[in-house]
């Protein structure tokens, strides 16, 4: 991969991570120095009218159809998947084959064997300098990617336990349709899938450690929705007659991380009032530190080893230009928000393919999750008994 | 029990709680107006130059060293226990078959049989106009009281989960001695009798809902500690060679409600920086509730009723006239601290008794925790096994 | 005084203060370890049932009507004064000359005047040891005494400025009646004199530096209300007719500390949904510290020496041992409430006495909040033009 | 204007508010589906080397260095200034006078004369449907525009108070060397012109009302700052030697709205740990609502009109597709950001000019900040006396 063209992408699927990925192509080399030229090339998608639409609203220059053949062509650098994690491996893993580096969004895949076969053929391509990540873009959080620092610096010290939780409250009215993410056979999984992934992996992100095993439970707290009518997504609207959801509400689990360490895991759709709310907590013996998605731009901070009359926690507005990403935005007290994450994964992708340096997360990261997941409905279908997690894998962490 | 002579209190030990009862019953007589006079007649305690300072400070008439001939005395009306848990038993049955009133501190026992005799005592001597209640004084923190209230107004709907913590951080640190706190054959249990007890109590309390079963793990992140020389309690200094932790350090453990909603707990004292750190949430389909012991004066209310563009958690300042017990003490905005539970559960204890009515928390729900607590630790000893908590008790809440 | 026998307290007055008061004494002795004895001796005002009433409720050996003959027995140590500010003057000089310690209720007096011979009186007393203090008890709230150890640790370095207010609503109701304490003859100031007196004291007490001059502007935003008829104090019921609100309802002033530091002060009833909303905010060259009264176990500080990327405001809960005050009370993370400061100053006061030392704020302190009132009172009427404080007093701060 | 050709902008000048804007002006056609499509055509500024960098790295189609000849170009509908504020009134004149829509950046100008000259080339080019904005940015935070539409509905009654603040603390350190904006002949102003402009907008806009009468003082807390050596910005190095400080540091005024309300305003560059602490809070009888830029996300409201025990300040995130601007972004609960408001603004612009109607801020709105900024140093130069804010302009508010 030369730096003497441009690195030309082509995205596959144009739903709402479609949207947001594309202000992060857009974004990215406009406001940071990246070692590359970046081209929005093509967007692919089933629907030709739709997508070409998707394709001058985003500013890609082309649309396609055929994804197969959009993979097959010369002047295509980069694949970056946001399609339905049911399609992933395959397009994945075809990219990759055709010596595409390749962006896909998160989870990896709907289950252990597919995501497995991707590892696969990602750990095959780095052997040829191909490139691959997977969007976890809340590591990219600046306070997100501090907290790791902070904790690979010793401003924890040892760690004794993590607290962790995602909670959101989409699904608190009953009458609510039920969409295709409330059915198992299209979505694969319910809150543990989609929202527990996120806290899943943002534990083993900042600690640097393995979940190991895991005890939990997933529940379906309204367990018949109206069938959806006409729209799509969540928004439809109802038709007649109501049927089964068949995914998980909420998912609470606890895990072991490598070290002994427990995690307490909560993953729901039913907190009241709550809307995006990702919380952690990781608390070790030199001190703790706290982190809510609802407040992105801040980081609490509690360092035992201060003077023992002003330890309290302190509330890091991380937004200078010495913390992570910031530089390349706004004065300090300037808030970033959530698509900057976008950029974000944008700019370390863009750096570790120009450079020759593999990009975090790997897929194998990504896999460590999915089994992470694949454990804990194993453990709620065996009344919460503890399951090991599987083997682990060599992290880029 | 006439109102014509003032009720004689007589304190059974004088350790921090006694220091705390005392307030309550000082203050209470003087801000509140009751329905019956109080005197702080005698503290007991072993030590009897020991005890005969606690009475000349905190201002009781007398001291005395056998609580059984102090049970016996015709002039003692209540007894108030306050003594570690594994006395609790022995005194507080025999102070019901004495006649005499008894507020119990809680846990209730150390063990489930201890409980079920004391809560079969109890009822015996209910049917003779014999009052009895445990001492969850948090029940009686206005906003807690008050959000126990909403709920019962439905101001939540149907409970769909709640999520409850209490974490405390003094035993971060590994040099900390091995107090008899942390010795299993004194305290009888760690984080989970001592701090889940309070989460499981107000869990139960505020929703009106049974814990019917529960699955979890309990865990010592610190098994050897030095050993404790000279001093006495947590601040003791330590003496030569190591012993082990035989307790708990942290415990989490999900439960069921009778309505199938489950309950996320968690009670840690390794949550750095986290002093007293006890809060809960009540999510339901009509609105959400929010308690913050650490915050003790606000209650968080979020009312899916209200129009969805002004929906939010509202901070609720439970300061004002018309907020329960909060009428007695100071205009609207200024602050109640921790030990006005204290003067509360006084003020309700006496009612009761003026009244002829049976005050909360009854040794029956006294019971209830601790069959939680059993089953938690069964649970944690069978791989975290569901474990259904046993027979209910009716409950006077 | 000697102390081989106790402390006898009159306290003069016995209203929502002498409440507060009461609860002082009460409580010090039981929770402190004072270097002298104090009994509650007696409680006068006119109403002699009333007044005895009082004292059996809130435990005072004796009531009288007549504060001359009270002043003048033998047997009282101690002249506690809380009565309103229009009597402070002739009842603590003739204390103060009957060689009796006074603890006087803020504000000092009504008048620059009465505040003068009053700091004569404190000055001729204490030559002859006799002491005095003024009741500001926030100072007292162990997190501003911690404020203000802070700064005279050097923790903000040179004060750059200071932010101060003190906002209530009580009233933003444009029908409540037309109370005394809306009346100028009777309350001789609102807003201004109420609350404003307490976030001067509280400036030049943390700082240690005199307001020197002041710029400002009172305004009266509902200058009709209804007549009071039957009831009293602010919940009266309304009677035909209205009436001119002759106080000020609001005060926005600023001042310059005698460094050249400006100051912004405000002081209002008409903020709404703020129940008693005292914040303070330093501003140095080294650091800033906040503290907001409604979270009154909170202290808010900015190190500006500590490293750049994890500064912030870190927020201390002032609930450990070594705080001020606090290691009589609770375990940390137990919070403290309004009443505890009333504690402190009894504390403070016997200490003093016990001591031969005088205690802090002095008169002279209290005539500096008094002056700085006056002047901003010429200043608001003569179109904000800056004025003077006056002579500055030599502080005990 | 029409539609059939895209709207051709050229933007004047290039540092950092020409960053901000050129985000505003590539995602808003991106994200909101606009009446007309935009092109990013030219930039213009002196150096012409790094005004072809800007171009290259922003994605403007060319650059220039003679702004003249960029006006007069019948290719360019829109004139965006973002040049500092002394040069605003001689582009803005004439691009107004090309027939050009204008949008300038704040403040309008750096004197009453300027901005007046601007307001009338304005007048006099909306007769012919040429529009002109000014860039006060933050009315177009979707949760001021919605505070703003929520006054406008009466959620607070009559306005009884306001209390603004805009705090900063870039200037603590007294060894930042003395940059052009600290010199009155570069920058006009200090805090005051700088963000107590914000301030003051944002109180007229949110209210309604305008600001009739000012009383107030501007300091100077660091008189000398070490002279600026190389580099350029708030970041140089130093050089040897020290100069003046010519402009406030900080602004403390009192403003009376045309109801006769007051105002509080703070404007400082000296409040420690503050990064870009913006803060607004409307009282009125009927409720309160309260903004802080560094938590641009959330509106704090106060409702009276509750059942009195369930008041309290509820914070409503504005990330529902409901609020203003919201939906065109992400699902609710995903956090919007600084750079956000410039993309409103465009969006606004754009819609404005393809509709045919006058867009907000005007520049009249603008020269009305102006001459409050104005009166506020015509205030502090004669002793805080109270100085009228001078005609009021007909507000598109």
């Amino acid at each position: 991969m030369s730096e003497t063209r441009p690195l030309r992408v082509a995205m596959i699927g144009y739903g709402f991570m479609g949207a947001a990925h594309s202000v992060g192509w857009r974004q990215a080399p406009r406001v940071f120095e990246l070692p590359a030229a970046v081209e929005m090339a093509v967007v692919t998608g089933r629907n030709a009218e739709a997508v070409a639409d998707a394709a001058a609203h985003w500013g890609w220059q082309e649309s396609a159809t055929d994804w197969r053949a959009v993979i097959a062509r010369d002047d295509i650098d980069i694949v970056d998947i946001v399609t339905p994690g049911d399609s992933h491996a395959e397009i994945a893993i075809a990219a990759l084959e055709a010596g595409k580096h390749v962006l896909c969004e998160k989870p990896l895949a709907n289950t252990v064997a597919e995501a497995e076969a991707m590892a696969d053929a990602a750990s095959r391509a780095a052997a040829h300098g191909v490139r691959s990540m997977v969007g976890f873009t809340y590591r990219r959080v600046p306070a997100v990617t501090f907290l790791r620092d902070l904790i690979a610096q010793g401003a924890v010290g040892r760690i004794a336990q993590v607290r962790a939780a995602y909670r959101q409250d989409w699904l608190v009215d009953p009458e609510m349709p039920l969409a295709w993410r409330l059915q198992k056979e299209h979505a694969g999984s319910g809150a543990l899938g989609d929202i527990g992934a996120h806290i899943i992996d943002m534990t083993q992100f900042v600690t640097g450690l393995d979940v190991t095993a895991v005890s939990g439970v997933l529940d379906t707290i309204v367990r018949e929705r109206p069938l959806q009518g006409s729209g799509s997504g969540l928004s439809g609207t109802a038709a007649e007659g109501y049927g089964e959801v068949t995914v998980d509400d909420v998912a609470i689990f606890t895990g072991r991380l490598s070290t002994g360490a427990l995690v307490s895991f909560e993953a729901t759709r039913f907190a009241t009032g709550r809307k995006n709310a990702l919380t952690l907590e990781v608390s070790g013996d030199k001190g703790a530190l706290r982190f809510e998605l609802e407040d992105l731009n801040t980081l609490w901070f509690y360092d035992r080893t201060a003077p023992a009359e002003t330890q309290g926690f302190t509330r890091i507005l991380v937004t200078e230009a010495q913390h992570p990403y910031v530089a390349a935005w706004w004065p300090a007290g300037h808030m970033l928000g959530y698509e900057h994450g976008f950029s974000h994964q944008v700019v370390d992708l863009i750096t570790a393919i120009a450079e020759g340096t593999d990009p975090h997360p790997s897929f194998a990261e990504g896999l460590s999750v999915q089994r992470v997941l694949d454990a804990v409905e194993q453990s709620s279908e065996r009344g919460s008994a503890w399951v090991p997690v599987g083997a682990s894998v060599p992290a880029s962490r």
